[in-house]
């Protein structure tokens, strides 16, 4: 099998590079950058030893145009590309392989909640209905039939992730209250002052409060999708000292009273077949131990007449490029953790 | 002017005798220390130049034990000792001169809320009631007066100072649902695995949620001073790879629609005159602004029937250390700014 | 294959317990704890996924006690436990399966010196001939029908592996000039003061120069190993805000003018079948790019009669756990770097 | 006394506004900066507390542009300002009023080897002359009667403080091997994809090995400054994760046997009188420990012919700004530590 990935440059793509090298699935791999086509790949990803060469020799180990990519007829296209630069590159793929798109083209399914997040018109808003959102615990039988596979933003896969079990079960109810915290990957490497070290060691910083973050609609249009959900939520994210790492903390207005075991309960049936939720329940989970797994760790605690959720994953991993994987085997049936690491750090 | 430190090394010793160092009115540092007495200061804490002799050459520029301490006589005792240990060794002060207890021995007025949140019953209940709360901005008057200040908890003044003025204002309503992150020092120097560098770097966790931190009660009893509040609050504090700094982001209910601006002229009014305040308004204040300043920045957002509250502090500083300095600079008439930094780092 | 831990606990441990989890040829790991045996595995080390369970169901997935491992028969057993305490615990195994001991107890050669140097007398003095010295990429041979490996120290491996082939090739004379950088973790769990989060962030210092580090004679030892070595060396470790990796810089005097050109060729000779080891040649390493691999990755500069060597290693995995299952493959015939990463973070 | 700072927005900018506002005999602060004048000054640099405006409020707390500076003739000029360009913005100043320059533009006497380290011809080759070379220490009588003091480089100032009195008094020949590490802001606040925090985090790296980083021939050029030396010097630095701290380890062979009490007797005597300087002995110095501060801490270990020198420094402080004001306090006969802080961090 052979996988394509466009924008192997970014955090994203680098991490993509790493999965898909020890997925036993993936023959080849087609590493592609717009802006470093014909470089050899060692030169650009200094983390790489020379055993990538054994899945890119065929096109030299370097980096390859999308061009070259769409000649070279990839099983599957793993795009890690920019929010609405996206949809155009990826043109030449849709429709001839799965696309597995990381950026926000296709994430939400209404073109003028669409604009009114991104500040432009979806790029393809023919596509929009097409795409399935691919938070893999919640989706894989559109999954499975996709041709084009919308992966989740980190926020919104760490947030929904606790939350659509209890909404499911008809015990929520309101307005949800969520704070986050993210590592700095989480804004790509894009190069700006407030992203360099100096400025982000011993710092700390809330952005976006309230619904101003535009994962708040994704996460909004995740909670709708649970028939009869009434739920709004103020989402307010902030930026940490870490640089992957990714932890949700969820308040939540219970409609009726309830037990930890009955919760576990819900969990566990939710759950019980996804090997990469992990729940915690009473013990708090930690960013440290999902750090580098596709995992998303999962603990709850009960106060009077609301519920706070804990969730934590690796934003770059579950959050981004691993779920993409998932999703890759899911779509292709091969075992749902094939090449994704389920162990956090020590 | 002497003044005495009681738990020279532990921080909040360590800060407290920075800022004596160079405080104008100070003219003898009496650092104190059960576990060290005797030992020469500079070998004890190695961040230290000689030009702290000045201040302490009188005892050799040594650690003094409790009972040196009590027969030269300080004007003022700083005690930086931990909870239901410090009343104890403040014994022989007082009634003698002021005493500020940086400890949470005197925080709590009810013996049985104490008692419930620090599982054994409070050491000096007789004490409790003359023991005043010292949140700087808010109890100048008692201040002034006091012979025995309870410094208030970092988690309190940085949660209490943005909601005091709007809930007097009579705008808050329901569940205040905080979360809060904290710098590791907030544990103090314990010598624990979970604060090892290797446990804490690249890693967050929550911890005691909802009710559950010992900090809960101390700000539900700052809400309750102020006449009429029916507020209750659920509190979630976090561990963040942050030497010092703390951030806290409170979502409230508004009883009535406000705007910026008239949430900006309560603040204005209720800080004008508070050197230690600032308003950051729309802009959102950052950890590293403050750090290792004596000040509290606080920002603020309106998103329909709710408010989120921003507030940032150095745990270390006007989460402890400094507002301790601030309390004296209150209680003897000194410059209340003085001694103490307002700038935080670059 | 069953594969036993001794030591799980620890970091090396924890490390150890990934990568076998991923090795082919290993169905079975048998993880002991002498402190901790009995608790569910999942308690004790919070970044593992109940993937763990496919190997280690057997017993449960929980901490075994010596004995029990000794009952159970493993087929090698990997020593990851203190420095004078290894030897004792390990006794049962030696002389019935291939023992990898990750402490010092074995690896110094001449008891005089190992006294010396760990102020106590070997452990075992009898197995001192027997023991091998696993320098992976020096030593194949002699692993490939070893009993007993001494896993060498993460300093001497990031330190030996860019001097030995210059030295065999009569290269280098006179004293060698060596700094070395090290994460914390290479302090081991240890739970002191000094390794404290509060301690570490924003701090560097040196420790041990000279020679009095005990990794300064096991370097020395490794350099005798050269015939006509006459080669000393000064090593001066330091403590940077790593969680892990090493980074080493040596200037060593040349016999004689080099081209650079020259250099990479030696080591190209000496290490072109060596899958673990990247020469950069005048590009510079970093360690973040060997971070996770068991990669030691070597840069060189020519200054007149003085050659700069750049190698960066992680501490934890080929300086220490990586290497070890190295040497397992190297001992049982797998390939070399079956289990073990290659590539480092992004 | 009016103070000028051009280049208020960069780190050293940043540093100086906060050493002068805490100075008590500057009295007014001229905050320049070429791209941002006009802005509010709390806008720019956003840990200014409102106290600031106590020395600024004559410009309305606003940056300025040069030439409003030099309308307002100042009594004292700092330049902040990049490499190669200082020297240009100076023009106005020169002749006019004593200028402290924190860039390269006069720290290198020779013209030719000025081109040969920068690339580019000395700027002002007609002040080279004139110049003085700022090193505190070892300086004073020249910078009393300087109008134009060169401040060294952070490198070249932890380097040289510990090896010029040693060779004063004979002790040293040969070359000198010097390993240095610095924090992220020894780059200033370039905005480049490798100062990042995702970069540098968990990172560390060597750079300009030999003689090829730009402080090596300052640092020949201080070393050539006593009479008789013939010491050369191979200089390494690395990177690591720190935001400010700089640490130098140098390795220098003895010219005859000494003991480390006579090195400590030499050190006593060239330094008992400079407050900036700490001599740790034996204990060896740590960068937090001076983080924040304007002192260089120095120990050593003597090893057979050789010496270790250990040296300590906060690079923006005694290694740029904080040196910077102790330069004009020794220029106007204030006391030499006025306004600069002399404790580390705890």
């Amino acid at each position: 099998m052979k996988a394509a990935i466009l924008g192997t440059t970014g955090y994203t793509g680098m991490i993509l590079l790493r999965l898909l090298c020890g997925h036993r699935e993936v023959r080849e791999i087609l590493p592609g950058s717009s802006s470093q086509a014909g470089s050899p790949l060692m030169d650009v990803d200094r983390g790489l030893s020379r055993s990538i060469r054994a899945k890119t020799e065929k096109n030299g180990s370097r980096l390859l145009t999308t061009e070259e990519i769409a000649a070279a007829k990839p099983d599957v296209v793993f795009a890690a590309l920019p929010h609405l630069a996206s949809a155009a590159v990826c043109a030449p793929f849709f429709g001839n392989m799965p696309v597995i798109d990381l950026s926000a083209d296709f994430r939400i399914k209404d073109p003028v909640l669409f604009e009114k997040t991104y500040k432009e018109k979806p790029p393809r808003p023919d596509l929009l209905e097409k795409a399935v959102y691919g938070l893999a615990e919640w989706s894989a039988p559109e999954i499975k039939k996709a041709d084009l596979i919308a992966n989740p933003g980190c926020y919104p896969t760490a947030t929904l992730l606790p939350l659509l079990p209890l909404s499911r079960a008809g015990l929520l109810t309101g307005m949800v209250i969520t704070n986050a915290l993210s590592g700095v990957s989480g804004a790509g490497r894009s190069i700006k002052q407030t992203y360099l070290f100096c400025e982000r060691s011993e710092n700390t910083c809330a952005y976006g409060p309230g619904k101003k973050h535009r994962h708040q609609p994704e996460i909004k249009q995740g909670l709708d999708s649970i028939p009869g959900s009434a739920l709004d939520i103020l989402f307010t994210p902030h930026l940490v000292p870490l640089k992957q790492g990714m932890q949700v903390t969820t308040v939540a207005e219970l409609r009726r009273p309830v037990t930890g075991g009955e919760i576990g309960a819900i969990y566990s049936e939710a759950y019980a077949d996804k090997p990469c939720i992990e729940l915690t329940a009473e013990r708090i989970p930690e960013t440290l131990h999902v750090r580098g797994s596709n995992r998303c760790d999962i603990g709850w605690h009960i106060e009077g007449d609301r519920i706070i959720l804990l969730s934590v994953i690796d934003n770059l991993v579950k959050g981004a490029s691993g779920q993409a994987v998932q999703n890759m085997n899911i779509r292709f049936g091969f075992d749902e953790t094939e090449g994704l690491p389920l162990h956090g750090e020590i």
